[in-house]
């Protein structure tokens, strides 16, 4: 047995992260002992919230400790069980993060179902990002039949599944993503109404106005920053803003800058609200019931991006704010 | 009889209004036909949202037209009446806004009771104002017994009521105001537990974190602007954001600019609505049943500052955003 992998802190980011931000470095492998496991990793997930917390601040989630380990969802097969609930063999998933062996309690992960899809669609579309989905859209934009949805980072992890729900629901879906690729895949694969690459319009205000000719109910925000503006331009009356996430302000060395949105809400009796998904931890189980039954009747589709090798996880890490992958973008270590 | 009196809007303001905002003119009284009452104005209100209706684009009401009379509430004596369902002697309330006299349809205006409290009460704290405050608050804001609440333009004619209907529900209440005489009405008078002087502090968001030493849970806002960024940075988890006004931005030539709000929202899971007194429509009755009793008891206190002449109406007007009057701002014609 090899040693250890593990991806720690190295210094805190300013501004966009680089490989001086991550170091690699070699452990030794624990043994369990009473009521633990020994894991072998398969995949670790790399998402855009894991940026906040490389940040010495307060959120809701605690910072990373330099030269900690990078915390984060994991798949893997435990190698060896000294625990009555797993077997050799077993499949399970974790936020222990970026390290390629971790030594488990028994209650610190659990087991997977290894039918219902491919294993590392439980890091994203029947995970975090299809939960997120979920419960952003339905609980907070609640789209009712025939109204309009705008998603930004719609090609995402998040974005697609939000999408897809939103059709499910009967509602008209427009995304905006950042190259034809991406939009050519929203339209066509999961039947998204319109696309909008954000890159290449001379104007994107005007293009949701083209898009949305009845005005924007939901929309649902990964993104924030100018795309935002450009959305809220064309609320309508009553529209629900789910605010998921940032990802244009997490790199930046100052502040986020932009119009205020307090008139705006006014005028348009407008909600805005932001979560995470740990606000709805007591329905996880309703989440993940409707989603794998909307995956099972081929309601869902879900791409996945998937990288190879451990050393190429703070790489995949950096290509998220690169805004290249489709779906979820997962390491195969 | 002499002649009515009416202002009309002469021209759009751009930043702030002036006196040829404005122009003053007198027309013939019309005669009331079948259905109809004439009105003798007593009081008229001046409103901050009138400000938005000076500008020809499209919000939750409709623009002013240019040379139309600026609407606004009104509260007259019937001096005339050929409707089954006035006499003459009744007070009355209608939207008829800055005008001596005024034929009204008899389904345009309603009777108020004069026995509750002074007529002038039912456009400020058993009116308009006082509804806004109460359905902002409780149905958006949703204070708990314990839980802190923070009141921008805490000392005006909807912020005096929200104030104390939080303290009626057993929040600790702070507000900001402008002057330190506002605060002391608010400590002294109203029993606000803290009240900040946003002139004079050197440092709002470490004031505001020292009066609110849990936190704040909600934020009823009224004035946006650099006031509301120094609270922001002072919300707790699941707090709730009322946006109510937005006056630092009403006279504002360009863009309303500042720090965008996602990060905050998502960080915090924090709920911000904007609404207007018309989303409660349909729970009139109930607002104005609560008010009304709990200013009976007592538990309510109001404050007016109340202008003479109708030709001092522009002036009040102005005033408001000068930010000197406590409570609600009328002009006796």
């Amino acid at each position: 047995m090899s040693n250890n992998k593990q991806i720690l802190l190295a210094k805190r980011p300013e501004g966009t992260p680089d490989k001086d931000t991550f170091k690699i470095v070699e452990t030794e492998i624990k043994k369990p002992g009473d009521g633990e496991i020994l894991i072998r990793t398969i995949y670790v997930s790399v998402d855009p919230y894991m940026r906040g917390r490389m940040v010495d601040a307060p959120s809701y989630v605690p910072p990373y400790q330099l030269d900690d380990v990078l915390g984060g969802g994991a798949i893997g097969e435990v190698v060896e069980s000294k625990s009555q609930r797993f077997a050799q063999g077993d499949i399970v998933i974790g936020s222990y993060g970026w390290q390629s062996y971790y030594k488990a309690k028994e209650d610190e992960v659990r087991k997977i179902d290894k039918d219902i899809a491919p294993i590392s669609t439980h890091l994203g579309i029947l995970g975090m990002p299809g939960l997120t989905a979920y419960f952003g859209l339905l609980d907070i934009g609640k789209p009712k039949e025939g109204e309009t949805v705008v998603i930004s980072g719609a090609a995402g992890a998040v974005g697609s599944v939000v999408g897809q729900i939103a059709k499910i629901k009967g509602a008209r879906v427009i995304g905006i993503a950042g190259t034809d690729e991406k939009n050519q895949y929203l339209k066509e694969e999961l039947h998204f109404d319109e696309a909008i690459n954000y890159k290449t319009t001379s104007n994107l205000q005007e293009d949701i106005a083209k898009a949305c000719p009845n005005g924007v109910d939901v929309y649902f925000d990964n993104v924030g920053g100018e795309i935002s503006d450009a959305v809220h331009a064309n609320l309508n009356k009553y529209a629900r803003i789910s605010i998921c996430g940032a990802i244009s302000s997490y790199n930046l060395e100052g502040e986020d800058i932009g119009p205020r949105i307090q008139t705006t809400l006014i005028k348009k009796s407008v909600l805005m609200q932001g979560f995470t998904l740990g606000d709805f931890a007591d329905r996880f189980a309703e989440g993940s019931q409707a989603l794998a039954q909307w995956l099972q009747e081929d309601k869902l589709k879900y791409e996945e991006t998937i990288k190879e090798g451990f050393d190429n996880i703070p790489e995949a890490f950096l290509d998220l704010f690169k805004g290249n992958n489709i779906g979820k973008l997962l390491v195969k270590v």
